[in-house]
C-alpha cells in the first residue's frame, strides 16, 4: 500500500512541544525539575534540549495559532494543547509526507507556509486528532542519527 | 531554591504516549507513515523505537487508569490523551524526582506502584496538567547519553 520510502517519518521526533497557559510559570516548573534553557530561548518560547530533541513550552493560543486553528477550534478534545513535530533534511520531503499522511488517513490542519521564524512548516493530524508539525527549518540541523541540534543564532 | 543534582530530570523523554481511541486504525496509521512497530508491541499497546525513544499508542481509558485515574477524571482539558515518560537507573530517583515535582509546584497523580508489565511507575502532572510518568523498568535499558531501548523479551 505505501511506497515512497523518502516521504516516510523519520524514527525521530524533533519537538514535542506543550501549549502552556503561563508560559513563566511553566519554564521556571522545569527549570525546578533540573533542565536548562537552550539559549535560543526568549520571551515567547522557551526550549529544552533533550537529546537531539526539543522540548518546547509555547503560549497555548500562539500553538493553536500557529496550526492554523482559531482559538477553540481543537482538531479533537484538548489535542493542541500539545503538538510533535519531524524537521525534515528537504523542502520536498515536508509535501511528501503531508501527501502520506492523507493517504494514510489523517488530514491536513494547515498548508505548508513560511512561519515568522523562518523556514517552511504544516501540520497535520493524525486519526485521533493528534497535531504533528511538519518544518523545513534553516535554523535547525539533522545530524546523521536524524537527531536536531537547534542553532542558537537568532 | 533546588539541590538534589540526583533527583533532577534527564535531558531526554523515554517515551511520548498517545491515548488513542481506535489502536488498530492508529497502528496501520503509523505503519503508513513508514514507521516500524518494536517486536514487544502487542495486541495492547504498539511501540515504535524512535531514536532512542518509544512512541507508544495506548488505549486512552487504559492510559488514563495506568495514571490512576477514572475515566473522564482527566487532569486538565484533556491533557491525559498523552503523557511524557521519563525512565530512571535506580529505584530512588523514582521518589526524589516526585518529591521534585511537588516542591516545584507540581503533584502527585499517581503514587509509586506496580504496573502488570513490571517494574515501579508513578505519574506526576505539571502546573498545566501535563502528565509525566516516572518509571523504574527492568525491561529498559538505559544509555549512557540518557536513551533508552526496550528489551523485546516480554
Amino acid at each position: 500500500m505505501s511506497s515512497d520510502t523518502a516521504a516516510a517519518l523519520r524514527s525521530n521526533i524533533s519537538f514535542v512541544t506543550l501549549g502552556v497557559r503561563d508560559l513563566e510559570a511553566s519554564r521556571a516548573f522545569y527549570a525546578e525539575m533540573g533542565l536548562s534553557e537552550h539559549p535560543s530561548s526568549n520571551e515567547h518560547v522557551a526550549f529544552f534540549d533533550m537529546g537531539g530533541q526539543l522540548l518546547a513550552l509555547f503560549p497555548r493560543e500562539r500553538l493553536a495559532d500557529d496550526a492554523g486553528l482559531e482559538p477553540g477550534d481543537d482538531p479533537g478534545d484538548g489535542r493542541l494543547t500539545f503538538a510533535l513535530a519531524q524537521n525534515v533534511r528537504e523542502r520536498a520531503d515536508l509535501d511528501a509526507i503531508l501527501e502520506r499522511a492523507t493517504r494514510a488517513g489523517g488530514r491536513v490542519l494547515r498548508a505548508p507556509s513560511e512561519p515568522p521564524w523562518g523556514g517552511i512548516r504544516a501540520y497535520f493530524a493524525d486519526p485521533d486528532g493528534f497535531a504533528w508539525e511538519v518544518s523545513w527549518n534553516p535554523r535547525t540541523t539533522i545530524d546523521e542519527a536524524g537527531r536536531i541540534q537547534l542553532n542558537s543564532s537568532r
